[in-house]
């Protein structure tokens, strides 16, 4: 019998830092709901003591997730892990998973202590946690670049003082597999106690090699990876949970463990994690990315069709592609209509709500034939929005554009309960738009991206569009569907410029 | 002095093999122009057996590459042979490359050789390559799950036929990078001869591991790696240019050997190939990801922006971020036009060409206020795209939209030089549009992909529409460039059209 590897995603914490990336309570419970499905271990929904909306968030996930092991992140202080014991409460099965940094340069400049008071901290870290829950996981930031001895001095310490796992990340994404897993081997060899926890590895992609050092770590004795949905997370990202988990089961002949994922959600998972955070997934990305199981024709003639194990070392079913189904079109009725939301995870809470949302669903059935999944999780995020908590909201538009004139735009808003008008050209109608808001606006903010893709296939898909927008320090991405690209635009924009008016600065811690 | 790690660059032939990634011989000999000044080793220019256009690419690209190493691609018969030295000819530094394949399930199921016929077919092959050239190249198709015994003796004969490097590729992703390493330090061991040629690996990024097999390779001897800008190519694409080239040079410590890569070159490159090919790169890829070098705000308070070091592992000017200078505005005139052209790899044949090149840019520069380097390359790939040879032209658009009205689109083109109008209301303005040229051409073209990006930052970028259109067995990307969204998704589904109509079907190996 293989050990289990146990797979801890962290997409709802390290991937909610990317920049814009960050996403509303109820559609972190959503994606939660989705790794629930999908059979993940553990699930870390957030670091509570970042704001209090944070600290809402994973209280939400914690009382609605019951298979997964619900974490909350703390830094090794008796407030930060307060929170994350209260967030986490409510949970079926919950786990503090705190941290401290103990390379040289990290001790130094940041923490500026001695190796000896961070090791005193994080046994104090420990014992404050296990207040709240025997589940209790230590992590040593940047421990890439941290010196051997000193690791084995703090696992030691802490795994004495209770935790459970012992995590080992990369925070800088610097290491290369044969090292990394060398650093594993040494520390379980060396460590008293190695064998009582479980090893994990947390690795960032900087160099391309996430995935590869966090398999290598697994080869040395690593039973637990911390992964993210499509690989997101800050700079070049996390470690893909769906290579992690579909190279251990490909190559079951080589690793000794296997994982409890449901291998069929993992296509429905990236998704919804790239609709609801505005990241793409690049088509030549594994698994996940839309040419991952296309095969350009051509190639056909010689093998491929004849003798699909020529080419093919996965199944393309086996991940969930063919998995969006037509679900729902214009003659629907509601309770098909709430049905389905409640399959793919939604749950509303009131007739007044269902009967927004049903209205809404009428209205994009009548513009569009199909309704995809991808339609219905798009249509419940502009719907989470409630309107009487946006600063910004449309009232209606007018684009015209003809060869030979300036495209013009006119742009009805309500601004904090106000009806506005404005009227703008620009050199596209999308840019018209946009300069007929900010007359109106004066948000001052920077357009740093501006992306559309269809959600579904076909010319009257929804297009959905993503715009970042930076005002001094504050990045937000602002997402908008519509089956009208121009209009989706607006809407973005719009999502932006509440966001930007919400406000909220929180922190994040790196790991 | 560290060995050199030759650099061998098949984006031109294994990336173009990406679903709708064909590219133009004027897009190849940029892409070509913008890997010699990266100072690649070798650039594999493409499969000149494949079709008499990719013939002609491969010859152009030879005669007008003068530093980097020019290869033709063929498999391991005489007539392929014959094309690929007749169209390296022109070349300073020419290489042919011959594969069969050597899995027992290709052997059998598709060449339907024997073992010992596949060895004598390949020593054949050796002897017409080197006809015209000493350096050539063999690859051994499969090698991931041929038997090692097998490849051993297979190298031996064709090292002893004169072959200079041996490539031992992962053609469907199978491998994981101990397994990886360990083959080719048995095979270097074992095959007599090894150590007079250069042992290579060819990577697909199937299982997410590209790279770090790649890597592993080099530990166990490998001195060549082939690889693709932005890891292009079928599927889950093959190991990624920047992140070898960068891995090598930042864990300098570790592995022992060094490119001769300026890795300045890297962003523009990949900005490049995405242009060009209609594939975007996501923001958290590595090297080039959009927000590979950035840091969410928020994190910096605690040390980063004092002590850079504490979280970069690399620095973003050394691979050519913030490269991208505002370079041309309204005021320009034609010789800076040309000159910035000429920079950029781009030549103007005639005077014609320029006139006409030079109208276009000014017309651009009227809506945009600044020109960047990606918006010379899209005008440049519009103008490439020779008016007379276009089937179907835009001739001008309107287009308006209002809320509670039906979104209408009137297009006029030119189909075979006869003008035609047609008037379409749809569910947006790109729909009504798609289905008034529809009207028209009745293509019948399935649409799988639309997506949209801003090719510069702020509000009047010019959007780049990608298009992928199925008829049949084809697929094709088509692109489109405007600072209005609209009509530069007209222009993206017109050049599809062109090109399904152009039609061309061509053979892609699989390596």
């Amino acid at each position: 019998m293989k050990d289990t590897l146990i797979i801890f995603d962290t997409t709802l914490r390290d991937g909610e830092q990317s920049p814009g990336a960050s996403m509303t309570q109820e559609e972190k419970l959503r994606i939660a709901r989705q790794l629930e499905r999908m059979r993940v271990d553990v699930i870390e929904a957030g670091f509570p003591a970042a704001s209090p909306g944070d600290f809402e968030a994973v209280r939400t996930i914690a009382a609605a997730i019951r298979e997964s092991t619900v974490c909350g992140l703390s830094r090794a202080n008796e407030n930060d892990i307060a929170r994350a014991g209260e967030a986490v409460a409510p949970a079926a099965k919950k786990r503090i998973h705190t941290f401290i940094a103990t390379s040289p340069i990290h001790m130094e400049k940041k923490l500026r202590m001695s190796p000896a008071q961070v090791i005193e901290q994080a046994v104090k870290a420990i014992g404050w946690a296990r207040e709240y829950t025997d589940d209790v996981e230590f992590s040593a930031e940047d421990a890439g670049r941290s010196e051997i001895d000193f690791l084995a001095r703090i696992f030691e310490a802490v795994i004495r003082a209770g935790a459970k796992t012992i995590n080992v990340p990369d925070t800088v994404g610097y290491n290369i597999p044969g090292q990394y897993a060398a650093t594993l081997r040494a520390l379980i060899e060396k460590v008293p106690g190695a064998d009582k926890v479980i090893w994990s590895v947390h690795c960032h992609n900087d160099l391309g090699l996430a995935v590869a050092n966090s398999l290598a770590a697994v080869s040395a004795g690593a039973r637990q990876v911390e992964c993210t949905i499509n690989g997101l997370g800050e700079r070049a990202g996390n470690a893909s949970l769906e290579e992690i988990v579909m190279a251990v089961r490909t190559r079951a002949d080589v690793f000794p463990v296997r994982t409890r994922i449901d291998t069929t959600q993992i296509v429905p998972a990236s998704r919804l994690v790239s609709q609801i955070t505005g990241y793409p997934v690049q088509p030549n990305k594994a698994i996940v990315g839309a040419n991952a199981f296309a095969h350009e024709s051509g190639i056909h003639q010689d093998g491929v069709l004849k003798h699909r194990e020529t080419y093919e070392i996965m199944r393309a079913e086996d991940v969930g592609w063919g998995a969006n189904k037509l679900v729902l079109g214009k003659h629907s009725g509601r309770t098909a209509f709430r049905a389905r939301l409640r399959e793919i995870g939604i749950e509303i809470g009131s007739e007044e709500q269902l009967n927004a949302a049903f209205a809404r669903f009428k209205e994009l059935a009548d513009k569009k034939h199909e309704i995809f999944d991808e339609d219905l999780h798009a249509l419940m995020s502009d719907e989470a929005a409630a309107p009487e908590q946006e600063h910004f909201r449309l009232l209606s538009t007018r684009f015209h554009s003809e060869t030979g004139e300036r495209p013009q735009a006119e742009i009805v808003l309500s601004m904090g309960g106000k009806e506005t008008r404005s009227h703008a050209t620009g050199s596209g109608p999308v840019d018209a738009a946009f300069k007929a808001i900010e007359a109106i606006t004066r948000s001052g903010g920077q357009l740093l991206l501006y992306s559309v893709n269809a959600i579904t296939t076909g010319t009257d898909a929804q297009g959905e569009v993503t715009v970042r927008l930076a005002r001094g320090e504050r990045i937000v991405n602002g997402q908008g569907a519509d089956t009208d690209i121009v209009v989706a635009s607006v809407k973005a924009y719009l999502n932006a410029l509440n966001k930007l008016h919400a406000g909220g600065e929180k922190l994040n811690p790196q790991l």
